[in-house]
């Protein structure tokens, strides 16, 4: 059984907030957003967790080994900061998608996300550290994307075959696994799963191509922490670039680097 | 006609360089990416322009009023702080999509995205200040995400919804109309197009919903530059809050706010 | 004549925020003003001023050529992404210090540092463009600092001596020229000067090695705005490092690299 | 005994690359220096230690409660995100400044700050986490300075009076006391101290006020890490406050709140 700790981080009553006294400048709240998840990326990041950007108001970050006491510093650090506040569910469950829904209820039970007296939720259940368990990130990308769109078409049409497949694979993880796949940059995705064998990623990666026709290919790594588990996945990507294959479990290649 | 100035902003050779010796920390490249972003919007916002991120190691600009020396400037100064550089592509045309071809075709004649000798090009056709004409921003949004979405159901199932929102307006925006939508944050989608008729939004709209079941709701504004169009914009979008409308074009309701 | 336009930024009411509702962490302090520094040197510096973070709560720029309404926009900018909010005075004047006089007296005349009524004032006079004339700016070094300290010493000892030559020299050139000194890191001290004679720079360097015996060395810039002085400043201080002297105007050498 | 343990962070050969190929733009340089400063301050305040500036080429942390796998993390994490790596050495000794000594000494024996073959070089002494003990934090700072000062000079002139204050105290404090002394901004300078009596605190405000004529208070805190030690050491000065007195220990006050 894997067990995954997942935190939701909700801006608290931000929509109103962008619009009050009257609109804000569009590039402000833009450099605002992209700042404050840089801050959580390093906080997260720096303590082997994952936090994704998803809707930017709401994010959502692999929390395994993150404790109650490190989760408050952060919500201070960001009030001390910040002209917002962040409210912070914590959610435990065999899959990801099981752990971020108690995760989302505890910050809905408190209030609406625009109800203004909601502030700095940080609720939730905490992994013990015994029960910390392996973790599998799988990091997918596209076939020569480089090759077939960034050179060869303008960047927005580009831009739509990733977003394509993107849409297409993250409803599919989500549906029949109950993973959380997050498009982090370039042509790269990554996912938060449950254990899933080679021809369960090789299906994702058929429905993909028969979807939306794009071609991806994914590494899998695991370990107690995302960042332990994410490194793994990106050798076993690189061997997948090397081999020409289409899946690869980390440490099952003899020339894997041996980071 | 409108003309539009559009700018693609490439990172260099990022895509070898994010696994070169061997694959970086996922959370630093996070940050990087972020970090990067925020800056260009800080310095494009700052001049009235907009910048949108993406797949982050490609970002396209709306940069009418920004020169060739402005452009300069923020390539020496990404130089000096980061430990990769950037490419800019300028270009200009009578819908966002014919500007930004020709802004890509000026990065893609100098060379591959990951050929590492092809570094810092500036490259492109400026807008003569004498032909700045106006621009127009559609902002759109998801009619009460909060309610039906945000608090209702877990992050993830929420992100899916205004995903497929996204995929399906941004499709049909550019294949209709040349113009070219991005995701921003929340439930909130910015459109650079050109001139449209309120029954084409309307359309788009109703694509939207027969399409994916999300219902929007859209803001229309006009300006010199991409900031005065789009604060225009979101003005138009508090009317339809206000009136429970679906389409407003900046300035046609008397109880619009004045900024 | 020279003619400066010096801005003021002061925080507003900064002192009490930090303490309310009780004190706030250190290191989140020291995090916001260093950034909303580096903010701010972005945004002046992509318009070719110069800022300097003095005590960070107040700082002081060169704005030659630039607006009240850019001014306005930093302000904005500001306001939207932290959660403190800035003054802004502007004075004009034959020398630095005589321009801040008048940029200081624009804030302190509409309330207190600490009144938590007077927010965001936007006041003084801006020099008309026609009116740009040269600035001059002389960048000061210690000659050898890393082999005779850096390397050497403890880095507080180091530290000490550098500070010395730092008090000495800014009392020195604010009391005899009405020059302003900063110390801009490493062993590097950047002045905002009147027209100076290379026997009055030279009166400088005697002064502060009879006071603090420690030995500097200076190349000054002129130009249009401080960017271009200073980057002259900075080639002159090369000339006094490939040659040995110690005090170097810009364009004076044949060897100058041509920048 | 008081044991501490001290970072010194220092830039890999700084000067050379500020300058090559030719002097860069300063105020680049000091977005850079300011936001590695931030950074650091974000990573090492997250885990209840302090950083400071000092010369920000070259910066000091107290680091009690922070092991080597986190200095590693903080230094790949900076190489990844800058243009620049930092060589951390690290000292453990019963005063401050015996500290220092060791930590610099470390980053010394492997080579010049200007040698360009010697990068992050990570090296020192680590307490082990049952010799860590009591920690003392000295904050001080200037009597009723927006009165006297801020609100009735120009802005530079009330910067040399903090300076000089500044100047006089870190020179005492080092020179008694082996005690490290830092303006942090406004009119803060924060103390690492061994164990003092408060007559000898006294007496350093004593030697300021002949010295240089400003008046000083100071609150002092102890505790585990320099976060609880710090806060303690600001509700200690806010009873300096409010009840006019110099001298304050943390915890003798009834009145004092309590964090």
């Amino acid at each position: 059984m894997t067990t995954t700790q997942l935190t939701l981080i909700q801006i608290d009553n931000y929509g109103p907030w962008t619009v009050t006294p009257e609109p804000r400048r569009e590039m402000d709240l833009q450099t605002l957003q992209s700042r404050l998840f840089a801050d959580i990326a390093q906080f997260i990041g720096g303590r082997n967790g994952y936090v994704f950007y998803t809707r930017f108001d709401n994010m959502v970050a692999v929390t395994n080994g993150i404790d109650r006491e490190e989760h408050r510093i952060l919500q201070e650090s960001i009030r001390n900061r910040y002209p917002v506040t962040i409210s912070l569910g914590v959610g435990v469950g065999a899959t990801p998608a099981v752990a971020l829904d108690e995760a989302t209820e505890h910050i809905q039970a408190a209030g609406s996300a625009q109800d203004k007296d909601r502030t700095e939720v940080l609720s939730g259940t905490f992994l013990p550290e015994e029960d910390v368990q392996e973790i599998h990130i799988a990091h997918f990308d596209v076939n020569d994307a480089t090759g077939r769109y960034t050179d060869q078409m303008n960047e927005y049409d580009s831009f739509i075959h990733i977003e394509r497949s993107y849409a297409s694979l993250m409803e599919y993880m989500r549906t029949e696994h109950g993973a959380l796949s997050f498009f982090v940059g370039g042509d790269n995705i990554i996912a938060v799963c449950p254990s899933l064998t080679s021809t369960e990623y090789q299906a994702a990666i058929d429905h993909v191509r028969s979807d939306v026709n794009v071609e991806l290919k994914v590494g899998i790594g695991n370990g107690k922490s995302p960042h332990e588990a994410g490194i793994a996945a990106k050798h076993a990507l690189e061997d997948c670039r090397f081999d020409g294959t289409t899946v690869e479990f980390a440490g099952s290649k003899a020339h894997a680097s041996g980071d």
